[in-house]
């Protein structure tokens, strides 16, 4: 429901604000019904999952991201009026980035903002940072208390070529969380954990694949016909920073499927026998887990000397300056589920109006 | 823009309407700039890409998909208001599904639909019918006029297992029509229409992948945060009938890469020595062409009898009937086309207003 | 839900299309609830009392405006999915206009239609028709049926200085529609009739004011802040052709009153002493009776000859021609109904997630 | 573009959140184009000219109503991402309110609110205070700053029966705020004043009328055919707090104009000799001036005695307590300036994609 790109979601809505280096980031949730009381520690528990500097395979930047809410709530309850709230950002160094004022980095936003824009705040990316996801993670926090009985889980499914070989039917999801990686297979997480700290000490990055599943659906969300359920949550995944491909139920896989065999027959009890709908047909949801895997490119900024140019075309060397992190997707599992959350939340709000 | 689902775009703008089986199905295309000339021609050329019954690998239904239009231009040119269309559905043949109105087919809408608004139209797939696409395909030819210097192809990259092992910059885009699959590469496409003619006698049906490219791109498209650009993009492809995963730039092999190898250096001109962005930057065009793969599953409908359940929960068996295509990809080209086109379109638009 | 401006509503939503003398004018409705069954008769009923021809004091122009669906609609109900609708022009005499072609009338849209696109479709005004109304009757129909219980009936309060000196509570609101002006008042209305005969006469044209009375209001319609149940009725009543002015409850006369006499007590049930506040207060409904006053100006359009310019910015004489109403009020009812009624179903629709 | 309510605007974009007696009121603009040098001064002064305590004919409520901006501006220039900024509440005596909070004000939203979300912030009237206001008044403020040659001004025009006999063409519109009620005549100002010390003496509160002029107005803003220029100006003030009715150019008076006296003749470089128009043909800005009348009941917080009810249905007494304005037009004059502003800044940046 763009124009200007800051806003998602259709009913229930966040509007967000806020620069890597500027004084805090923000955001405006409105559409959340009225009287749901808040769980405000489940809140800053998954901000403190996405947060800079909670392990050795993260960022160093340190940010206790403590997230202030400054309306919409009454004695611990939404009032139905809109949640305004705020993040502050205190370890800002600005300083690090006076090198890259003038500079572009490769695959970063500095050149397209600057042509876009005309002028970018160049600090620490500016708006283009993925500092910005955590205004997200408040939302989808907020989001999964208001489903209730629906559970959004996702988790780290490959590193580089690390992958886990498992569906997630064989996972213990609640397991996600024991290690720093997010994979629930510890034996798995711990040869993620070692090849991010290889890839980090070569002044490197590596991508990876977050796999996400929403079980406890209720039957009926998502609107035809270009609003289907899947076309939204491929939106909202691909909108988080860094991501470079979606794929739903069978996804690439259905490719080299015959329909006898992709086709999932349905059981007396409008279940299915298998799922490679992912829990959706048509756009709508059927009521099966919905699962899908989101492809994360590695980090840009590197440790490493790069060529590029600066505004005046002259061709410059980037030094590899600046905290960053190795591998983005340990701390970018809460956001996936935030936005997944979101994305649930708005449709389940859609659906209220969908028959008399 | 949603909230019922049957509008895509923000300031070049589709709305469209219809059922597989009704009267008509027909769309109003808003935010077209006044003034630009029209060729109808061309408009016509890619609904006849996209008709049904135009080769022996595609659904033998028959309608002409001849579009009128009802407003919004005047002597040859759009005018700024609505252009409202329709395009006849002839070829109805409604009688050949009765014996699926109480019955839901496997990995088809009907059982969603009748469960979240209580009723269906249940002839044809009725608004889960990918006829609908016919008007996406009018307002992206309109898009494509619109856009002028900035080319968007697409073409069949994969039937099945059947693959082209070659990069778009290898190919010659323009013969991409000189055969019925829509492959470029003549020897490729000779054994995907094999393939798609053996899958046909066996009653079934195959997936397949269609790649785009978006040449001349100018830099700048895109709104950052939400409405990224490949995120819009890549809502559009997932909400067209059958997709199951987007992926653009180097996509899903972005993730066993390190960044010292994916990122793309900055020549002199603002031109990148490599290209695993996908021509997009923090979700802003940078000039590059912009590529994407979109998967499609095997069409849902078989020739071959499946288990299923009727509306009271009773096991009954489908029967194989109606027409269907074997694959969808080579109908689906210009229909990807099209949705890209008004993406770039629309994006195109909204940078209007980025600076002073 | 803007950007081109041919779209009302949020969730009950209406997109039209159209020019006054093109092939047909059209539209979309979106959002409305599956499962309703329609009184196809009471569509064309309201379609009637708007249409040109119908009586001595309205416009010449002959139209059936005959209303076909061509979606959403299975077996006369709703079924969720968008409700496509046409209605022809026929008695389009284009060539009444050539004389316009490169002049502009005074008051009418000529001038900034050139002026904003560049171009513009001059026969009959084009765009600017108030025919487009048309389509806005048949979405109001529909939301009316919707509504049900609520009732939404509008009258002549006014024709130039002939005045109907009676609150509504005073008249009978089922008479509206016994007297070819539409003021329940069968003496005034006599009066209203003889007023608009004579400026016919004098080939030239008078505002009025129609007032609009919403019964059986469920109590919590209207979203605060910006979008308050009467700012969202304001503003429809304002889209209409020719109105000037809008106000609710007591309006303009509020000015001069003070707080003491202005408050509206509360009774024990809820209901209010007084209702100066027109059953809207902080922008939502409290279940009192809804009314507003509308102002109209006299039609632009009037047989004498006017002075003003060519394209050229020539002096030229614009003859009093082409086929106009005197008074634009007695076929203006229905369409004040169909807005106030489209907005009403809307915010039923959006009330529906306020809360758990 | 709502669903919530608490956004306005198409592309300049204003949302809000934030109560009377929270922590902090505040809002996000987007869609500002990057480039423009802000004066904060002037968005400051704006501010003064709304807040509590400015003279003896406003609320004693003491708020400095300091703005501070968190993102979207770096080196004093807007960089097209969206601003962020709070606004603290100092001065929120919320134990004034304890005798509200089963009780609902006659006239005010308190029961409205209780009923459409089953609860509410009663503090100060929480959502539903005009403090909120002060959140348009800065992204009017700066929507000001970007229109740079268009000027708008507002002034008082009436209170109670103490009325300004000009018209705005007379007045020296730069005298406006030479005192304390912002009414350009001296004369006609004081008298205002002293009728509105006399109203608060009794403990009772008065309505009045704001005039807005828009001058140096560009050629074709406003968007047929919903989205009509004055129907969206007509919006923006009925959602003003106390606000009761609209009206712009002739207004209520051209219902018993006739068409030969209402038409404005076009002179030869397109402006009009008379402008009953106000600006606006077709819902279309034609250069003229455009001006308009906002009509504004008695607030409905007084300092005498009234009946109501509690929550439970039981006969109450709502005592007069708390700080309120005597009328609320002085305050009002920069937020009816502020919404102005805000929709010609938007229809402007609408306008740029009318055409090729």
């Amino acid at each position: 429901m763009p124009m200007a790109g800051n806003t998602f979601g259709n009913i229930y809505k966040l509007t967000t604000y806020g620069e890597s280096h500027g004084k805090a980031i923000g955001g405006v949730i409105e559409g959340c019904p009225a009287g749901l009381e808040l769980d405000f520690d489940a809140i800053q528990y998954e901000l403190d999952r996405r947060k800079p500097g909670q392990s050795k395979i993260t960022t160093q930047r340190k940010e206790q991201d403590t997230v202030e809410f400054l309306s919409g709530i009454f004695e611990g309850k939404t009032t139905g009026t809109p949640i305004g709230f705020t993040i502050l950002n205190e370890d800002a160094k600005s300083k690090d980035y006076s090198h890259i004022k003038d500079t572009y980095r490769p695959s970063h936003a500095d050149y397209v903002y600057e042509q876009k824009y005309g002028l970018r705040d160049y600090r620490g990316g500016g708006r283009a940072s993925a500092r910005e996801t955590a205004c997200r993670v408040v939302a989808g926090a907020i989001a999964k208390q208001l489903l209730q009985q629906v559970k959004v889980n996702a988790y780290v499914n490959q590193v580089g070529s690390v992958r886990l070989n498992k569906a997630y039917q064989e996972l213990d999801l609640s397991k996600m969380d024991s290690n720093i990686v997010r994979c629930p297979d510890t034996e798995t997480a711990e040869r993620m954990i070692a090849h991010i700290d290889e890839i980090r000490k070569q002044g490197d990055t590596i991508g990876g694949v977050i796999t996400c599943v929403i079980q406890n659906m209720p039957v009926g969300l998502g609107e035809p016909v270009f609003d289907k359920l899947h076309a939204e949550l491929g939106k909202a995944m691909l909108s988080i920073n860094a991501v470079k491909g979606f794929e739903y139920g069978s996804g690439f896989d259905a490719v080299t499927m015959k329909g006898s065999e992709h086709n999932d027959a349905i059981n007396a009890d409008g279940t299915t026998k298998t799922n490679y709908s992912g829990g959706i047909q048509g756009g709508i949801s059927n009521g099966q887990d919905i699962y899908f895997n989101v492809a994360f490119k590695p980090v840009a900024t590197i440790m490493q000397d790069q060529e590029s140019i600066d505004k005046d075309g002259n061709t410059v060397t980037v030094k590899g300056k600046g905290r960053h992190d190795p591998c983005v997707v340990p701390r970018a599992v809460p956001i996936v589920e935030a936005m997944a959350a979101m994305v649930i939340a708005d449709y389940y709000l859609l659906n209220k109006v969908s028959r008399l």
